[in-house]
Formats: structure tokens, C-alpha cells, sequence
């Protein structure tokens, strides 16, 4: 049957999302994956007991439960982020922050400014509703300032999206320095920050993780955290804070989305925050990941040294390695395959058109295991030394 | 902070829903409430044990859980509607089905047409996707079928947005022969019906539940069907079924909105289907409701015989009363809630300007005892009687 003329405009054009594609792979039991951004299982707490929790049957607030919010605030309080639980809304997951804040402020007018490359699916959310996804140029430290000063007066961005924390998919840590200037020209030209932080519980390094909202002066801000990396992304747990005047706004939606976010899983992260094991269970988490990052960076030094670049991350899941001329990201990947090893091409993570798009690969060391990932490396390189010209 | 600059056209116009802003009354303990649609806790299983459930700690799969797509399928089968696990989108609850049905479909270039009166929730997202929403005179047999002619012929929709089992608010459920009719209609105009069926399994007399969707031919179609009337609201899952050209396109929307719908609440349902106590905990169910049922329609013979106009509805939650002529439902509101009673105006259930829009209550009695029940309508009367001119 053909539907496409029931389909609006943005529908029409919604790409589908090669993670996506390639997600059937990741469950096949003979494939091992370095492409998907899932944690790993074995470090994942037990939920709690559940006769504590059968008070959460019946519907509840869209804004969230009150305790649970209330926790949110102390999080963020360690942050040096000082907030209220009236302006937290908790959400399926950051993913539904970032798509409840699209709806509300985005259309087809907007322009949303993002790091170069950036998160795949918030570009996707970004373009459902139609708005023009520029990217902006970012090294190490983060997104580039006079780019992003150029581009703010060449677009008048309703926003700008950042992951400063062990960005995805570069794996980038933004110096506090950058964060400062970021905050300021933000400040001067009065742009909205989207700030996106689900990965800073995952530092491995003495790195600096000021949120960059607690430096802005004026300007609107819109702060993201997640769950989903440090308990259990299957409950689809996430919030989002804001300067306040965004929250009755975002509520509003997240009502219409779905009335409100499921309450089980919320008391389960509730319960677990209050028993005091949280502090513990991240610091055991530090050294599970550390170890398998420290294990990805010899690996790629043992077998693609002088072949492949790389940083390595100081902190999250991901490191983002750059092919050597030729070698397209998109070819490696079919290749891999064959051997069963599955890899994420940097493709998507472009929003623009770029020269250099098929030239990365995004590998996640998170779920797998230490003596895995040197094998996977090892495949790797010779999938990709064979693809050389 | 102004932040009004900031958001697009269709969220500043968006209206706070009267429930919401109802709903932290309901909270008082004090408070009696007629107004919500939240099923009676006591009548909600307890949760399956945890243990089973710890392997729904990981990311999932956007289009919900394999096991639980298949019980789905075997319920939809019993209601004549044959499908495939394929064709299943679990949703958090059925209103964000809705939610991502708008988004695929309506823009501010669509019409969709809706009963009168109808889902405000609906409402919500069809006008937050800028939609025209246009509603078509319907009576107790369900939408009118000259009127639904020609509001096709002048509006050109989208699509028609049906409940037509123990209707959201008026009660009403469709009589076989109008479900016959309509379906004919939009195969005969190609129009895609969007059936929304949550209350259907609180069925309390023998009426037909034919889904319109079966006894469609050629016209496209999505149905809608939630355990949260049933079973645990506060976990949020729901589904939507279509025709199966719609799967591709609302899967990749629902990844974009929040991935997944939390697998632990799916997994919940799934092994409660799977017991085998599905069936006779409906069957209670039944039992529970239709003597509070008859207990509403009692009290409103007793104390506002010949004042009021009702239809004893044969299944769901709700009366839909209207008032005496001169009697203003806000007001109604108003006065009861000073009497710790609180009552739902049905205003924002008419999406177009009616002249009896301030005319109705919608009254729930799912939640409230049958002692309460009598003890609220008794004061209610009063408030009433008072109002009359």
C-alpha cells in the first residue's frame, strides 16, 4: 500500500539511522561489536527489591516523581549546577529531552548550530522538525570559537548543541578554558545552550567537567543529563534542567508526548540513589571501563600504529579513529563484518556534507571484553591494511 | 527570562490541559474526584517477581520487546484483527502512539477530523503538530455518517481519529451497523482511520466491539490499544498496529523520540500475559467496575432525576451528563471543588467552538468507592440545584 502522500514533508525525508541497520548484527551471537554505545551488562546493579516498588502502578506526574527530582537537584548541586526540582522534567531517557526540546523551540525556520562531527540522533530529532543542522568546526578542546562566533552571525542559530564531556562520537573532553569562551560569546550574542552530559560520570583521567551552563551569565540554557550509562538504560531514565522559564513549556509537551515518563523505572533509580551505593557503583565503573580504554589504546598501538590516529579518550566509550587515506569507513565496515566484527562508520555523525566523512570509524570499548577487544583490533587491522592502496 | 522568541508558533499556542492543571487537586487527600481516568488501584495485580526481570536491564529494540509483540498479536487476533509481531509498535502507553501517528502524518497543511466530543489529549497533539482539527456530530451510535460525508468531501482530511468503544468522554459505543458504514466510507474516499481502543476490555453488557479496522477493505488504517486501563498504567506501555506500509516510518520516529519504550515495564506485561491470569483479572475487572457503574447511574436517578440528561454507558470509566440549561459546567467546578468535590468540565473536550460546550461533566467512577460515589453525586446535586437559574 502506498502511504507516502498521508506522510508530511520532514517525515518523508527522515533518514533511517544506519546504528540502526546495523543494531540486528549486534545481536547475533557470533558478531563482535565495537559500534553500539551500550554499556556493559556485568556492571549493571540488580534492581532493587520490588515490593518497595509496587506503588508505582498507577499514573503519575508528567513532570516526574518528586523524589526523584529532588535527587536530581543534589546531582547536579556536585556539579556546581544549583537547581530546583520545579525546573527538572524527567524523561525517556536525555534522547526524549533532546526530542521535547526540538518540538518546542525548532521548525522549519530554525537553524541549530552543533559540533563537527555530533550525535546522530540528535540530528535526527534536529531534523524531523525541520531545522537547518549546521555543524561548526571542533578540535580537541571543543568546538572551535571564532568558527562558532562566524557562524552565529552567519546563521542566527536558535541554539547551540554541545557534548563537551567525552563528546560522542569524538571522545573529546572541551579544556575549561574553551568552556569559559563558549559561556561568554554565548552570554554576548544571547544564544540558547543545549548542553548534553551523559557521559561524565565516565572519567578516567583528572579531566575539568564544569558544565558549561554554570559559566553562562544571561543567556538561555537547556541541560541534559542521563541514567542510562551508569544504572540501566533499559528503564529509559533521563532529565532535563533549564533556566526555568522553558519548564511549564516542556511540560507541556512531555504531556502530550506521553502523559509522563514510566514511574517504575524512576523509583528504581530513586531507590537505588537513596540506599547510598551510588558513589560506590560509579568508582567501580571507572575501573572497569579505564581498564578496557587503556586496553583499546594498546591495541590500536600494537597493530594499526602509524596506520590509524587517534586520542585517546579520558573518559565515556568511544574512540574516534581516523583511516588513512583511501580507506573508506563504509568499505571496513562491510568487510569487518565478514569476519564478524562489527564497526561504526563516522558517516552519520556529520550533520553537513563533509570531505572527511567516510574517513572515521567510531569504536566503543564498553561492552566488550579486554581480551575481545584485542582481537577485534587485531581483525581490524587487517581488514584495513587490506584496504589500503 | 523572555523566552518567548525562542519557541515555534504551534508551542506557543499550545493550551495547558484542564486535567493537568486539575490533576494536583486530585492529589488532596480531602479531595473526591470524579475527574481523572485513572483506574481503581485495587483492582491492579501485583508486579510479577523481580528476579525474572533483571535482564531488561540493557538497551532494547525501538520497536519494543520480540515476546511481548507476539502476546500482542494473540490478543488483536481474538478481536478479529489478524497482524504480525511485524506490524507491532510498542509505544509508552497508546497516547504516544498518537503522539508519533501525528508526527508522521500532520502538519499545518492537514485537516483530521475527530468526534464531537473527543480526546483532549488527542486534540493536544494533533494542534501541536499546527493541524486543523475538525470535529463531525456524532451521536450514541458513534460518528454520523452523512456528516462524516461531508466534512470528507469539504475538509479533505488526513485521517479520522475514532474511539469508538466506551467513547473518551461521552461513553458512547458504536453500534455494528455504523462501524459497517463508516468503514465503507473511508474505503469508498481512501481516508486513513486512526481507531483508538483502550477501554474495550471494560466491557460491562453485551455490546458489539467489532474493531472498524477489521471491516475495512482497501482504505489505510492504525489501531491503538494500551494496558493501562487493565493493568499497570504507571508503567507506561501501550501499542499501535497499522496496515503495515505506516511500521517503517513510525519505528524511525519513535527511535528519534526515545529509542525505546522501557523494557522492563514490557517485560512486566509480557509475563502477566504469559501466566495465564490475564483473562479471569479481566473478568474482575468487569466485576468491580459495572457495580460502581450501576452505583453512579443509581445515585444520579436519586438525586438529579429529571435535572440532568445521561446515558448509562456499558463499559469504560465515564458518565458524560449534561447539565440543566443556564448550569455552567466551569462553574459546576468551581462550587463542587469548595466542597472538596472534584468534577471534569467538559469544555476542552470539544476541539471546535460549541454552543454546548460549557453544557457537560464528564464524571469517572473507576477510582472512587461505591459508598463515595453516592456520597458525591449527593453533594454534586446540590451544587447543581444551586446553579440553576
Amino acid at each position: 500500500m502506498d502511504i507516502s502522500h498521508l506522510l508530511t514533508p520532514h517525515s518523508q525525508q527522515m533518514e533511517s539511522s544506519l546504528v540502526r541497520e546495523l543494531l540486528h548484527y549486534s545481536q547475533q551471537s557470533d558478531i563482535l561489536s565495537l559500534a553500539g554505545g551500550l554499556p556493559d551488562e556485568a556492571v549493571m546493579p540488580a534492581y532493587p527489591a520490588l515490593n518497595l516498588l509496587n506503588d508505582s502502578r498507577q499514573y503519575g506526574a508528567s513532570e516526574g516523581e518528586g523524589s526523584l527530582r529532588k535527587s536530581i537537584v543534589s546531582i547536579l548541586a556536585e556539579r556546581g549546577l544549583v537547581s530546583s526540582a520545579d525546573n527538572i522534567l524527567v524523561t525517556n531517557g536525555s534522547q526524549q529531552g533532546l526530542d521535547l526540546i526540538s518540538r518546542l523551540i525548532l521548525d522549519s525556520d530554525s537553524t541549530i548550530l552543533t559540533e563537527q562531527p555530533t550525535y546522530l540522533a540528535a540530528c535526527q530529532v534536529f531534523k524531523l522538525q525541520g531545522a537547518h543542522v549546521q555543524d561548526v568546526v571542533s578540535d580537541e578542546q571543543g568546538m572551535c570559537i571564532t568558527a562558532l562566533r562566524e557562524a552565529i552571525d552567519k546563521y542566527q542559530p536558535k541554539a547551540v548543541y554541545l557534548i563537551p564531556n567525552f563528546q560522542n562520537p569524538a571522545g573529546h573532553c572541551y579544556s575549561l578554558e574553551r568552556r569559559k569562551q563558549i559561556a561568554a560569546l554565548l552570554d554576548e550574542k544571547d544564544i540558547l545552550l543545549i548542553e548534553d552530559d551523559p557521559y561524565r560520570d565516565l572519567c578516567y583521567e583528572n579531566v575539568d567537567l564544569t558544565p558549561i551552563t554554570t559559566l553562562i551569565k544571561s543567556a538561555p540554557w537547556l541541560y541534559m543529563g542521563s541514567f542510562s550509562k551508569v544504572l540501566w538504560p533499559g528503564l529509559r531514565v533521563g532529565y532535563t534542567v533549564s533556566c526555568g522559564a522553558f519548564t511549564p513549556h516542556l511540560t507541556k509537551i512531555k504531556q502530550a508526548a506521553d502523559l509522563h515518563t514510566n514511574r517504575l523505572g524512576q523509583n528504581m533509580i530513586e531507590y537505588f540513589l537513596e540506599s547510598g551505593q551510588y558513589p560506590e557503583h560509579v568508582k567501580k565503573l571507572r575501573v572497569v571501563y579505564k581498564e578496557k580504554c587503556d586496553r583499546m589504546t594498546g591495541a590500536l598501538n600494537k597493530y594499526l600504529n602509524g596506520v590509524v590516529e587517534f586520542t585517546p579518550p579520558t573518559g565515556g566509550m568511544f574512540f574516534w579513529v581516523k583511516l588513512p587515506e583511501g580507506v573508506s569507513s563504509m568499505l571496513v565496515l562491510d568487510e569487518a563484518l565478514k569476519e564478524k566484527i562489527l564497526v561504526l562508520p563516522g558517516v552519520p555523525f556529520f550533520p553537513c556534507k563533509n570531505p572527511l566523512e567516510d574517513s572515521y570509524l567510531r569504536l566503543s570499548f564498553a561492552r566488550v571484553s579486554p581480551a575481545e577487544i584485542d582481537r577485534a583490533i587485531s581483525i581490524l587491522s587487517s581488514v584495513i591494511r587490506r584496504l589500503m592502496p
